[in-house]
């Protein structure tokens, strides 16, 4: 087997040699934004929204960092040739590059570009799932940031909030922290967005709180609107997840994952979840696999990675 | 003149190839501790008050890198003695490594060590200053967030918090942003702990808020306290800094900062600064060149760089 190839600052390097400098704003910083996508068949799962998103962080960081739309895409598509992956996760960064002036960065930068990529399978109902069984919930200690500190809405290499909750998992070995803002109301988990079904509706925390507008969260609330179902976005407390008939977590790799237990209660075992997950399904077999068996192509090669990924949507 | 030597990961390597994995935590989420430390007449400054400092970072991170205070010794030294650099300040940064589990850290790592170094003159009465004349000072809107969220006392690689606050500077063109709590209560500036004098007392932010215990802050508060001068520490208002006597800003690199303006009021021009700052050289002299007028060598080669800072403290 062919070693992996990534594409870092403009070319395909084998994946041991992908490298940044140590004096790259990046790393000493982690002053960068980045985003994970989801390849179903060679087709890049909602790409202009994750897009926007990117473009949204890099706004709130003034990372000017002058490439377009297309130019960031030819270098994913790269990655996805180089190494023939169909079923796969992407994660494309931009760093503010090399540090120049100390912490206040110089208006003119020159970003790095890292693409890395893994095999993933598609999950859902054709496919190997992507994790096991329902999830174990908790609430942790730690707070997120308020929006004034860090603002929720930009997806940075500033993890160490979520590695710091996620740390606090290893005493029950829970699969994913409910943190909640300062204030006690749940944001979200430190990869995920969180949602509970009760008698009324389909819940979510509000993005009027510390929460990152998660493009799975998106979908996942397009489709229950579009089936009728009652939704809610709010302010909630643990409890209300504790208390709830159905709690799932949503993300562009775990797609919904139902949640088992939320600090060891029972909230499993409802029809809303498997119905999401089914709609949910059967969105990326419409958006992603029927362009596939429209042209009969069947290959996983260059002319599906080189589609259009919004004209799918 | 040859190329300056970095140490990553147990090698010394040409700056242009020292780098870091692109899966490396440090690049990925900042997971990632680090120092800079001040070299006087090739001797560390105040290098257990660092370690000390170190070791907290590591423990509120929980990364449990293993490596004895000798090791990282060796490995700054290292990089000293092949730049030949008697004069300069070295970045000391110690990552989680590489990424295996996903955002919850593995309990078993293998951490990625990086060491740095630029050359820095001495500054004070015998060298070329660090800085140029009295900072400008500006309170800005970014505000540091809580210690529930990301512990002020870890030094990490997690600094968009100051990179925003920096970014906020660019308008006006101050040197340092004042930088306040979520209550309204300053705290620090972006990479400087802050003092003002009054009447009464030289101040400065208590460490019960998120302020970073600056190694030079408490340099600077032993001095005062052994020259009789009042100190107090406390939560404090921008209109405090405002309308103070005197404001100086500390940190490694820049030692005492005078400040001629805050939010484009005049405090420069006082006693207690100059003299702080007199007291501070006087202290680099007796602990870092002292003792090489002793032994007559003059160089700044391996004897130096060898001996241990901790005798001299």
């Amino acid at each position: 087997m062919t070693e992996r190839q990534y594409h870092v600052d403009g070319d395909l390097v084998p994946a041991s040699e992908a490298t940044v400098h140590v004096s790259d704003r990046g790393f000493k910083y982690g002053d960068a934004a980045f985003e994970t996508v989801r390849v179903y068949g060679g087709t890049l799962f909602r790409w202009d929204a994750h897009l926007d998103r990117l473009a949204d962080t890099c706004e709130i960081l003034s990372l000017d960092h002058g490439l377009s739309r297309a130019n960031l895409r030819s270098r994913v598509a790269a990655v996805l040739d180089a190494n023939d992956l169909a079923d796969a996760s992407i994660r494309l960064s931009i760093t503010r590059g090399p540090d120049t002036g100390g912490i206040v960065p110089s208006e003119e930068i020159d970003p790095t570009v890292v693409v890395t990529c893994r095999p993933l399978p598609r999950g859902g109902r054709e496919s190997e799932s992507t994790w096991d069984g329902p999830a174990t919930l908790q609430t942790v200690k730690t707070r997120r940031p308020p929006d004034r500190a860090l603002p929720s809405k930009a997806k940075t290499h500033n993890y160490l909030n979520g590695v710091l909750a996620g740390l606090e998992l290893r005493v029950t070995g829970a699969d994913e922290a409910l943190i909640l803002d300062m204030d006690g109301s749940v944001a979200e988990g430190t990869t995920s967005n969180c949602f509970f079904v009760d008698d009324r509706a389909l819940h979510t925390p509000s993005l009027e709180g510390p929460v990152l507008p998660g493009v799975t969260r998106d979908v996942v609330l397009d489709l229950a609107q579009s089936e009728g179902l009652p939704v809610r976005t709010g302010r909630y407390t643990p409890d209300d997840f504790r208390s709830a008939d159905e709690v799932f977590l949503t993300s562009s790799t775990r797609e919904i994952r139902p949640v088992g237990t939320v600090d060891g209660i029972d909230v499993d075992g409802g029809p809303v979840t498997p119905l999401l997950s089914r709609l949910y399904d059967a969105l990326v077999e419409r958006e992603c696999y029927a362009v596939e068996s429209a042209d009969e192509s069947g290959s996983t090669g260059d002319s599906e990675t080189g589609d259009d990924p919004s004209s799918s949507q």
